[in-house]
Formats: structure tokens, sequence, C-alpha cells
């Protein structure tokens, strides 16, 4: 038994005790090694790392130190009693070296491995193993144990509704904003739609940002309820919802090593959306050379993915493969993904066709989803008539509207075509990193208005897209990089 | 710059570095974050973990403290002027990242990769995603590269010959003393065979258990040189030998894993073997349902490994597949094992005749890649007219002769067979098992002595093998193991 102190030492995320090496309770030393301890007290515990210390001014002998974060995360009042013990060993270790080893695991394996790891139960490289095994070959089965473990650890949120809407695009398509024209659209026709949506990580605007040109969008879960039931649906950053803790066990995995796989995404996408409550969802996956999706095969892949795993969650779907070979409507960054959204909405004989048609059509599968008849039909009319540029006001009032949303950045440089002939290809790598340079996604008014799409044909000298900025050094910064490659492939016609 | 300080702190195996959050010489909070710091001083630098401290009495604002641990890999005294910067990020940390994903590497890429990680360049999370992938992925051509990477980080005896011979086998087999045998037939020869040997890990007993009831097998670098150019061969504990800081970072990370992997496993022997100076080789890989090969597929897989990886690093090779259906020789525990070698080299009659078939089966072999016309009748030659034996009492004497050497345990128990029958097979593990509660390895006397082999008549109640051990505990805990399942399965004749 021993007597807590707080030691103002910050060691990160990695929780920190201090024993002195002449400690009156226990064998400081036993404790060195590898293995944990876990610290208890007032019926709550951490898990730690453990230090000896040889000063008694730093750690007194009776005394157990916690690092700050430790401290915080133990959450009891200096002073109290507390005690120390090795931290039991993960009882899914077990599963998880057999994993490693080739063999597939039960449901009830899953479950425990996914508890243990979400508890903070293994070591860094015990997690890095298991996904490197699991990133290549979880069959089926054990992708939907996966996202069903996941979903149960997650924040739940439900709703007091038959049935709960979502479309989720594969995203890296530049400009792509038709969920803040299909959510409006299904709300404007009475589904339920809490849309949690992404910032962009290494693109220039995700939904989120786009969103927030417009309206708050760090909603947290009882916010996101109360604007649901006020209006139907909601279009807000997914950062204060569904988080499960092991989703920063997993990342700071996955990010360093650079994993990427299928089989964790649908996993952990579709662990959100069973969170969220949602009942029926629409994948959109952009297939293109420099999109996330590089080939047919691979869409083909992940869309059986998606159906297996979602009809093992229960929750109803339905796979778009579509056009990813080109950026999507005019506007690439957040201010002017956003001005083409509401030119759509508001019906502007201005608003990109590109934009409005995939809007359309995916909104039309959504509803088809969720019962309707003639949903193609029935998103035209919605989107004509006003009521989805309505519920659109709506949303953005009950979200908490932006009173002064920001426009195109006013410092702007034209790049033009360097020869006569027609656009063959958009690469939307180039793209996104020119919009990048020039500021977005941080700065909300920077970007690129593209004047060009695939198939037009161009002049010598004619403008491709104007870059907008709100600052000299990012305009200057994003015009020099894009007048190195214009990321516009044009051939002799 | 900074005034370097000793904090301490025992940190175990992690180098911790500590800043005042008001440090006068940078932004201490900066460097707070997963990625480590180098701190450099007097030319010298250790890689650590940054902390961040609030109180002055701890860290003074412009000094840096090191814990125990990361003050004494700095190596320079304190008050000393030390700076700090970001760890540099390891160079090969793209080729590690696209192994994960499944690219095959070239023989540069993993010499920088072994270079990083036996340097400490790489977290936990990375060397395992890195070993997990590469456990079942490894081509040939990465496997021979990753063994001469390791190869060349690994301390180098070299001798003043042109052949240099050695013997390894797989294991798994009790009782298989082999290389006790071999060795002192090679070292009659003439031939140098400088064979350093494993103790046991989950064995009753390695070559060097068995080896130490006779001599000192500690040997470091330079006696093992001294021993050699003296006798002409040696039998040591591999422990001080070849040893690389890769081996560390490695097994921190196979260990509680669990990873095995031939192609691991391989470039890590053949990596010592190049260290170690040997020219030519011959693999022993014994077969059996409870040996470590269970299939003849498997085996010769392993030794199509051995063979393209030893070409690969100019090491002559012959693999032998074996049987290893059952234990080898009568004696299993150091002591018991050791006086069957010696009975063999003896020329006794009562010597166990599978171990001596085999020693001189392997010692052919191993005096055929040396060059000897009929090895065969060479190795008989020398067990029989006492060269043999002679040269084992010359490796033991310079070695160290241990003055007292253990005999069997005197505590004994005969363990008999429940029915009549003929002996239809023979449980490695068992018996492994029995050997270890009766307290080998580290109990030199304790082990078993086996009386019936596969294919032998017994009568029930006649004795299959009788217990020796030191403690009454330990033989009553063997024993009880041993009533539970004798290993033995007894078929009706």
């Amino acid at each position: 038994m021993l007597r807590l102190v707080r030691l103002g030492i910050d060691t990160w995320r990695e929780p920190v005790a201090y024993l002195n090496r002449r400690c009156t309770a226990c064998a400081a030393e036993s404790f060195l090694g590898p293995r944990k301890v876990e610290v208890s007290g007032g019926g709550r515990s951490v898990v730690c790392a453990l230090n000896v210390v040889d000063d008694a001014a730093l750690v007194a002998p009776d005394a157990l130190a916690l690092s700050a974060h430790a401290f915080d995360l133990l959450g009891i009042a200096e002073g109290a009693t507390v005690s120390i013990r090795r931290a039991p060993e993960p009882a899914s270790r077990p599963a998880l070296r057999a994993r490693i080893a080739g063999r597939r695991l039960s449901d009830a394996e899953i479950d425990a491995l996914v508890e243990d790891m979400a508890a903070g139960r293994y070591a860094g490289r015990e997690t890095a193993g298991f996904l490197v095994a699991a990133a290549r070959t979880l069959d089926d089965d054990e992708v939907i144990a996966f996202a069903r473990a996941r979903a149960e650890r997650s924040a739940r949120v439900d709703w007091p509704r038959d049935i709960v809407v979502d479309k989720h695009s594969m995203g890296g398509i530049p400009g792509t904003r038709v969920t803040m024209v299909v959510v409006p659209i299904v709300v404007a026709h009475g589904l339920t739609i809490p849309k949690a949506a992404s910032r962009a990580i290494t693109s220039p605007a995700g939904t989120a940002d786009a969103m927030e040109v417009l309206a708050r969008v760090d909603l947290d879960a009882d916010e996101v309820r109360r604007v649901v039931e006020e209006v139907g649906g909601c279009i807000v950053w997914n950062g204060k919802l569904s988080h499960s803790p092991i989703d920063d066990v997993m990342n700071a995995v996955t990010r360093p090593l650079g994993i990427v796989s299928d089989r964790l995404s649908v996993s952990s996408i579709l662990s959100k959306k069973a969170a969220l409550g949602v009942t029926h969802i629409v994948f959109d996956i952009p297939v293109g050379p420099t999109a996330k999706v590089a080939s047919e095969a691979e869409a083909a892949e992940l869309a059986r993915l998606f159906e297996i795993t979602a009809e093992g969650l229960g929750i109803g779907v339905r796979c778009e493969i579509t056009d990813g070979t080109q950026p999507i409507g005019r506007g690439v960054g957040p201010a002017l993904e956003a001005r083409d959204v509401m030119k759509v909405l508001a019906g502007d004989a201005d608003a990109p066709a590109d934009l409005r048609d995939k809007a359309l059509m995916l909104a039309a599968r959504v509803l088809a989803l969720g019962g309707v008849a003639d949903p193609r039909e029935r998103a035209e009319t919605l989107l004509r008539n006003g009521a989805a540029a309505d519920a659109m006001d709506r949303l953005v009032d009950v979200q908490g509207r932006n009173p002064a949303p920001p426009g195109p950045g006013r410092l702007t440089r034209e790049i033009v075509a360097d020869r006569s002939g027609t656009v063959a290809a958009i690469d939307c790598y180039r793209v996104s990193g020119i919009a990048r340079r020039a500021g977005a996604p941080s700065e909300k008014s920077a970007g690129i208005d593209l004047f060009k799409q695939r198939g037009d044909a161009v002049e010598a000298g004619e403008p491709l897209y104007r870059i907008h900025a709100a600052e000299q050094a990012d305009l200057a910064e994003a015009a020099g990089y894009a007048e190195r490659g214009s990321g516009f492939e044009i051939a002799a016609s």
C-alpha cells in the first residue's frame, strides 16, 4: 500500500509510474522489465511502464508517483492509497500469436483480442504484429467479427427510427462534395441521415472542411442527436463521434508503418456506421488512375467486402463503382467546393453539371435503399422545387450558421495551357498538391477553380484553372508548383 | 546548448532525456511526441524518448537530464555541453514500409534496414511489422541478403585455414548428442571445427549443457581462438560468440510474438556460421511427428533454403534429412547424455548403437565436405583406434576440465509398461517434459535413462525408463507426470 503522488513529468502518451528503489511496500526493482505494472486505487486502475528512482526527494520510499498523463488517467486524488502489481497478461495473447502464425480466429477470439487491444494491454510490437498479419490475411468472417467487436466498443448513438440511411465515398477525387447535396435531398424527403464526415488528411478538403465554410461541424454526440431530431439529418465532423480507444491504438501502428488494407478499412468504416445506428448505406467507390482505388478489379473486391461485412452487421448496403478519372465540380478547396454545392442546390444555371448528376444518382440510391419507389424522380423533384436547398438552410441554422462564410481567396493566378489540343487526363494528386500549397484546407478560401474537364478543347495560352490564396507566399508556392507541372495532360487534337 | 545532468531514474532499457518546460535553449514541448530525440555531446550521441518536466528542482531550465541508462550510453561527464535535435528518420524506413506492403527488397535495401535496426533506430512496432511480414514472405534472395547483412554486423572470427567445417542439427530430439562424437572424430582427422552450440531453451539439454558436464563451455572469442589453435576444434556455448546487436532487437519481437520462421531461422543460423569463419557445413534435419520438423516436405524446403543461402554466402553445404521419430541414445539430460557420448568414444560394448551410427554418418559427411576420400571408413577408424577419444580428452583439458563431473542423479524411479506389447511410438515432447520436471538442464544429474526403443517388445510391469533426480520433490513431480502419461505408446503384438 503506497501513497499516491503526482510527479510533474510529461511523458507524452506513455503512462509511467515511479517507485523509490527502497520502496517500503514492495521490491521496486522486481517490477523493472518489459512488462507493465497496474496501479490501482479508489476502484480504478491504470497500466503503466515502471521507472525506479534513487532520490527520496523525487519519490519517497512510501510513495508511488505517477507521470502527469498516468495521474490523469487514474483520476483519483493525491494522497490516496494505491497498490501496484504486474499487469496481467492479456488473455487473448495465445490468439494473437496464433493469428500471426496464420491460424484464423473465431468470433469470440477476435472479440477478446479487440478488448485487450482497446484496454492498452498490448505493447506496440504486438499490435503491429497482429495488424501486419491481419492487413493481408483476415478472411471475410474475421473482417465481420472485427467490425462488430469494434462497433461494440464505440460510443453508440441510437435513433427512434426503423430506417437510418447514410452515404460514404472512398474519396481521393478533388472537389467531390456530393455529400453536401445528397444529405439535403434525403432530409427533404424525410429520411434520417446523420452524416459524420471526415476532415482532409492528405487532400485539399474533406466534406467536414467544406461544410465548415457554412456552419459549425465539431458537434459532440448530444448535439448531433439534437440536430438530427430537429432537422432529420446533419453534416458534421466525425472527430467527436464514434471514437473508440482502439482507433488510437491502431493508428499508432498503421500510420508509421504505412499499412493500407481494404480489410482493415472496411471493418473500421462499418464499425463506425454501426455505432452511429445506420441501417442502410450507399458506398461510392470512384475508380481512376489517381483515385484511391485504381482498378475495376480492386473496386469490385472492395465492394464485395463492403457488402458481406455490412450484411454481417445487419446493415443494408449498395455499392456504386463510379468514374474517378478526374475532379468533379469546378472548385477544389473548402470555400470553392461549398460554392459549387450551393449553386447546385440553388438550381443555378451555372452549377457544375457533373456534381449535380453524381449527387442525384447517389441520392436516388439512398432513397431506393430507404424504400422510395421512384427514387431518381423524387430526388430531382426535391432539388428542382427548392426543398433540398431549404433543408440545407435548416441544417446550417441548427448546426450553427457561420455568420461570415469565406468566399474564394482574393489573391489569384491563372495557369494556362502550354499547347493547343484536347485535355486527355487530369492528375488528381497534382491538382490536390497545388490546392494544398495554396493553403487548403486550413485556409478555407484557398484552392483552385477549374475551367476545363477531360475531353475539352484548349488553345495554347488559354487558362486551365485559377489558383486562389489568402497569402502571397502561398500563392507563389502553389503557382510555382503548378508551373512545374499543371496536372493537365493535353494531347494534340 | 545545454548542461548535461544525470538523473537517478532507472528507465529499464528505454533511454529517456528530460528537459524543463521553460528550457532556455529550445522549445521543450516541441520535442514531445512519438518521435525520439538525439542528444549529442563530446562527439557521441544517444537516441532517447523525451519527457518534459515542470519542476526546476528536478531539471533546471539550462540543463538536459538523462536517465541512468541513457547517461551510460552517451558515456560523457556531467556538466558537459550537449545539444538536442529530433532523431533523424531511419533512411531505410521507405524500404521497411514497402516490405510490409509486400514489395521485395534489393540487397542494398536489406543491408540498410539491418543497419538501422541494429542501431536501434526503429520502434518496436516497426521491427515487429517488418519481421511478421518477413517471416512468411522473404524470398530466397532476400534471405541470403538478410543473412549477409547480419553476418557483417556480428563479431567475426577468422582462421588461418582454407577449410573450416561445422555441423548443425535442427534439434528437438531428446538425447541426440551426436555433436560430441562428431567433433572429436573430425578433430582427430585434423580438420578445423570450431563448434558453437546452444544451451537448452525448451529441451532437457543442449549440446552446451551436456559438454559442460565435462568441461567449461562459456568461452569468449579470444579463448575459443586459443583452444581451436591448440586442439583444432572446440565444443563451446554460443552465448558469448557471434552476438550481434540485431539479435537482441529481433528477439525482443520474435519471442513475445511467438514468430517461428524457417526464413528467419536460416538467415540467423547461417549469419552466425559465416561470422565464425565456417567454410563448409553439414545440416542434420530430423523429421518426426514430435521433432521440430514434422514432415518430409517441410524438411525438404528447409534443406533447400539452407542450401541456396549457404551457397549465396559462399559456404559449402550438405543437408541430411534424418529419422526424428524417437530419442537417440539412452540418456536424456546433461549427465546421462554425456555418459552415452563417452561410452561411444570409448568403444564400450554397451554404447548406444543408434547414437554411434548417426554420429559416424554425420562425421563422414563432414569429412567428405572437407575433401576426405573414404570418409565413412576414416570416421570408423578414428573412433575404433581411440583417436577420437584422445581428441575429446584434449578438448576437455584445453577448454577446462570439470574436476568432478556429475553422474546420473542418485534418486531414481522406474516407470513401467502398463500392458504387454510392442513400443509403437515415443512422444519426444513428453519425454522432454518428464526430464525437465526431474530438474534438467539446470540440475545436470537429472534426466531419464531409456530402456526401450520403438519396435521393442515389452511385458506389462517391465521398466520403460528410469528417472534420475537430485531432489525428492523433483523426482516426485517427474514421476507423477510420467505416471499420468509415460510418453510410450504400446501396441498389442
